[in-house]
This record gives structure tokens, sequence and C-alpha cells, in this order.
């Protein structure tokens, strides 16, 4: 086989059908955000604004956190040395574990290098280890949480984007004594719409299953301390696992689960992926500590955030624009093509120099490709009324569909 | 179920069998390794000498790495903000990509948040997505491939551990149109042995099959200019993709691939732990590029590094105790018990300040239980001389089994 020539394919059949990626190459200043130098394929930079970062408060640049990381780089060095079992544990992974069990009130919490890797190996060894495990799964579910329950080669069953009837199916069918897992989000991050915590935590309390959530796109965004949906909902003390991430409202890198010590003691020893991998570098513990600490004594910030997003929602639907219902700080606005989605964003960078990447197939479904903004507190007034005359640019010359 | 209880068990499970694992809680010190300090259980703390870091040559504290880092810090913030396809790629990331890719003489490279999650991924997308692939495997790989192999549902086939012989049966045995891929590493972290690369690289071109090398544990250290063993032996250009990690001799944190442009651009399009997943920071990526082109410049490190390796294997042999036959950096001593492993690490660490960690089952099979010495460039002969002496009082009072 000339395995070249498939790779060049694969290739070709993604440019072919408009959805080949190419990375934004950015250089973000610190002080600075929302805005960022962009190096273009010619050669040349310019200075653009961001309009798509996951980097939801503007986190990333806190001087909280950037004195963290310079205090940890200057007196631990640039790595911990090691996976977390051999060398590799820093004193500050231990004080950021605390940190986030304070935030969650849980007992205990448990860092791994990326999100996706905190689904993939809790939901991995839960579904392996458990005899019988039924892992029952919102259809929504991200790539992490899917690959996480398909490696786990448990019993799985996929009931209806947050139906809570078609959840209580599933649950009922399944065998009263199977070990059960009801996993979830709460804020789905390319729609922005929110699961019903409450009711499905109900559920799984009356059909004796655990419960596992996501709420990667909401720690530090909702709740008075930052603790997601669930502590806005009164519901934190009820999950059984609460999955987080150290990369988005929180500005750094790294995931983490939070639950019972039994619990993450257990993922703890028994995850591949955890046990396996080098720990992240002290600097990357430490500024995750402080930006979580800021937030939880930042409400406002968290007001700001809600009320940008409500603005920029409701000016994109005066002006005209196909904005997608959400009920989270997301703005997502239908295209429902790849090629006009990335047409439009190739415009708004040339044209006017604003960044927002296109989202296509397979981040969300063909034919509901979409530009997602995400407004953040430090996106002004002025940017909005600058964004919304470069989309009333855009969408006239690319003849994009209005709201319907 | 009671699914507290199941946890609680499972941890039982592991006590009992005395391979419950306690991390050790440590502050590394900038400027200062092989010491750091040690947080006890107790709330107190001490100063130790590090024995088993895979900070292999301290670069962790490089003043080169920990100048690159601040100045990224200051700069760029402490966060990348996305992932790589959605405002999460920053300048750092292309820069340090193209210095991985002269590293290894290959046209591209592509960045992992972790070597875990750089052979998940590779592995499980080549085996998923090309029709038919059968993956050949040495039996003693790392965890991160077995599960990449496993998660792509590809069929597979075991051969014995760097045994030549039987790769060729498996690779004649399978069918001559079938893609193939022979999956190996070169220095087997464990056991400290090497493979042979340029007779597996003869055989899977003789078999028209792909090869993927894991170098995590060579690259920085073996080869003129770091490139690994395969640079060392010269192989580089044979290999279809290498992998590496940036969190060991590159004393950092992430992983990598390099290879063709058209394989890296595959596994950037198609590899869900790559698309799904957020970007490192800028500052981890510039001080992993600052430690390559040091570790590049450097080649007497990595002569200090083998004479300090050779030299505590012939002192403890000479000492009488069991070293494993190891021909690379890795001092493998064998205990042969997980109880008397952990014992003699406590020992170690409360009676001599001494921190070597205990390796038992699942990282190693069982009654192979042992004690792994990493000496470093910076181990010099007086840390050299109280090891072996602290080591003799260790041995005598558990009684602990001298060379056979």
């Amino acid at each position: 086989m000339d395995y070249e020539n498939f790779f060049s394919n694969k290739i070709k059949d993604l440019k072919a059908e408009g959805r080949y990626r190419v990375f934004a190459d950015l250089d973000r200043h610190a002080g600075a955000f929302p805005r960022a130098r962009v190096h273009l394929q010619n050669g040349s930079t310019k200075e653009i604004t961001v309009w798509c970062s996951n980097d939801y408060m503007g986190m990333g640049q806190n001087p909280e956190a950037i004195d963290a990381a310079h205090d940890a780089i200057a007196r631990r060095g640039v790595g911990a040395g090691g996976t977390r079992n051999i060398s590799g544990t820093c004193h500050n992974h231990v004080l950021l574990e605390e940190e986030l069990a304070d935030l969650h009130r849980t007992e205990a919490a448990l860092l791994f290098g990326s999100g996706w890797i905190a689904n993939m190996t809790t939901l991995s060894t839960l579904g392996a280890l458990i005899p019988g495990c039924v892992i029952i799964s919102d259809s929504e579910n991200h790539n992490s949480m899917i690959e996480g329950i398909r490696h786990s080669r448990a019993d799985k069953k996929i009931f209806a984007h947050n139906d809570l009837d078609d959840l209580e199916r599933k649950l009922r069918e399944t065998p009263k004594d199977a070990p059960k897992l009801v996993a979830f989000e709460s804020v789905y991050s390319m729609d922005g719409d929110i699961a019903p915590i409450k009711e499905i935590c109900d559920l799984a309390d009356q059909y004796g299953a655990m419960t596992f959530l996501d709420e990667v796109h909401a720690v530090g965004l909702y709740g008075n301390r930052g603790g997601g949906v669930a502590e806005r909902d009164g519901q934190m003390h009820r999950l059984t696992i609460i999955q987080g991430t150290l990369a988005k409202a929180f500005g750094v890198v790294g995931g983490y689960i939070a639950g019972s010590k039994a619990m993450t003691d257990f993922i703890r020893s028994y995850g591949a992926g955890f046990i396996f991998s080098s720990s992240m570098p002290p600097a990357v513990a430490a500024a995750a500590q402080a930006n979580i600490r800021y937030l939880k004594a930042h409400n406002e910030l968290r007001e700001r955030h809600q009320e940008r997003a409500a603005t920029l929602k409701r000016r994109m639907r005066e002006a005209g624009f196909p904005v997608m219902d959400s009920v989270s700080h997301i703005v997502p606005v239908l295209v429902g093509d790849p090629v006009l989605c990335k047409q439009a964003s190739d415009d708004l960078m040339n044209r006017h120099d604003i960044y927002v990447q296109p989202i296509n197939y397979p981040t969300v479904a063909r034919g509901t490709e979409r530009l997602r903004f995400t407004p953040t507190p430090l996106h002004g007034d002025q940017d909005m009324d600058y964004l919304i005359d470069a989309l009333k640019e855009v969408w006239t010359r690319l003849g994009l569909k209005a709201a319907a």
C-alpha cells in the first residue's frame, strides 16, 4: 500500500468538502485581550480582534496568574519531572487539587493534563472496571466523553439531547440491579444550551445511577463562586463526578475531576491516562490556582460576562442575523454550509481584522456549520459596533441567510 | 449498587497487595537539581536528593528555558485560549513544530498535550482509518501505545520483545496486500534495553510496513543533536512516524510526532485527541523549544549522562546489588516483591533523605518489582557514595537479595 498516497487523499477529501482546517497563527498580547497579532500565510502580520476565544474571561492575562506563574518558574523551573507517581508530584499540584475540591465542595479532586484525558480516562476506567456497568449518555456529549465510553467497552445507551423522558426510558429499560452511570454536560459548547441538572439528578437517584457532569464550559462562569451550573442551580452536592477544565474560564490548561475521596482515589489508582502521563509544570498549576481563587471572589466578572453575551445576542438579532438558540454565554450564528462558513471567516479576517473560526463537521453536525462568537467581559460596545458592521458587509456580499 | 463501597474495596485490594501508590509531594528547587524539598504526611518538610526523575538532564532548571518561559508569560499570558483550531494556535506552537521537524530531519511535526495522547491519538487514528490495517506491536510497548492500538479496533499482533525472528513471523503471516504498521520503542524505560532499529526497519521495508517509533526515553539523550537512538544509529530517515516527548530530557511537558507533511496533516485533521484538546500554553512551548535547541548544541551533556549511568551501574554491581541488564541511562535494581520494594523506598526516604520511587505492577510485571535509578549529569560522585552506603544499609536491614 502507498501510505503517503493514502494520507494525501484523505486530506484531499477534506479540501473537496470545504472543511480542511487552517489554524490562525496568533500572538496574543498579555494586557491587551482580546487583541492579538496574526501571522498570515504570506509571512506578514497584522493586529486583529479575537471573537472566538475559549479564554472566556480573559484570565490568561490576569496579573495574579502571571505573577504566580513567574514565581513558580523562578523557584521550581519549567517542568514537573515525571508522572505523578514517579517524582512528578509537585506541591503546586496538591494545592491545586485542594483548591478544586473547595470550589466544588467535594472531598477531593484529581488533575489531568487536559479535559480530554480527564473524560477519556475517567469514563473508560469506570466503564471497564465496574462489572456490568451501563453508561447512559446524552446524544450531544463531547468527543472526549464518547471516546472514553467507547474505550471502556461497557454497554452504552444514548438518550436524546437533554430529553428527560428519553433518559427515563433508558434508565427504566436497564436492569434494576445493573450499575449505571448517566453522563452529560451542563453547557453544550457549540449550541450554548444548558442541561436540566436537577431533573437529571432526580432520575439518577430514582433509578440508582451515578452521575458524571462535564462542566468544562461552565466552571468559573456560573455559580456564585464559579463552581458551574450545578452550583448556580444548587445541585453541586448531588453529582457523583464533576469534570472540569483549567483551559477555558480559568485561562491556563489541564483538566480535572472532583468527587468523593474513594472515587478520585479509584481513578488515581486505576486510570491509565492518569497513571502514565507526565504531570503539568508547577507554573501551570500555580497560575490555574490563582485564577480559580480570583474567579471565586469576583462574581461581578460573571455578571458582566452574561450581560455582554445577552447584549451581543440582542444586537445580532436586531440586525437580522440567524443567532441560534442559546441560553448561555455562547453566541452561535448559523451559516449552514462549510464552504460559505469558511469564506465568511476568511473575509472577516482579511477584510475586517476580526477573527472568528468557522465551526464545521465533525465538531458540529453537517448542515449546521456556524460562526461561534464568545463575547468576554473585555469586549466593549465599540467592539460590538464594529463587529456588527463587518458582519453586515460579509453577510450581504456572500448572500448568507438572515434569521428566519 | 453501592458505588462508594465498590471504589473503597478496589482501593483496599491495592493496599492488601502492597501496591497502593503514595505520591512524594515535592518542591523541586530551580538551580539546585537534584535536590528537592519533600512534604511529608505528618506536615513537616525536609530536603532530599531525587534519584528517579525523568527530567533526565535536569533541563527543567535550564536558565535558557526559564528565561524563555518568563518572556512568553510576560508577553502572551499563561494560556493559549483554545484548541489548536479554535483560537488556540500560538506562534510559539508553530516555531516549536518547526524545531521538532528540524530535530528529526522530517518534513513536519505535530504537538500534543502529552506523550500519552500523542501515542493514543496517532495509533488509534491510523488503525481506525486505514482500512484493514494490521498493527504489529512489541510485547513491551508502553501503555499509551497499547491503549491507542486497542482503541483503534484494528487487527493487532504482538511480537516478542525486540525479537526479530518473531517480528518477521508476524509480518510474513499477515496478508501481503494488507496495510501494516510496526509499533515499537527505542529505549524501554523500565528495563533500559534498546530496540534494533535498523533491523526492524529492514523487515518493515521488506514486508511493506509503516514504522512507528516511540523515542520518548531517548530524544535529547541519544544522537549527535539529541534526535534519539534512531539518529545515533543513522536510521532517523527510515521511520514513518517518530514519536517523542517534551516532558523528559526536554524538561517541560507535552508530546509530539514527526514525519511527512501528509502524515502529520492527516493526524492533525482526523485525530480526535488532537482536535478536541486545548493547546499547550505559549510558555510551555517556548521553554521546550529553548531546551531542544540547547540539547542540540550540547552533546557533551549526553556524554556526561552516559558516563554517569555507566559509573553508577558499575559501582552498584561492585557493591553486589542486583542491577538489571540495561544498555541505556536507566539503572533498574531488582527487588522482586511489591511490599519490600515500597519498604526499601520508604526507608531510603525516611532514614537517608534519598528519593527513589518503587516501581510495581502494572508499570512492570509482577515479580520484577524494582527501584529504578536515573542518574543525571548533575548527580556527582559524592551523591553516588552516599547512595551506595544508604542502599547497603537498607539491603542488609530488609534482607533483600544480592546479585545472583
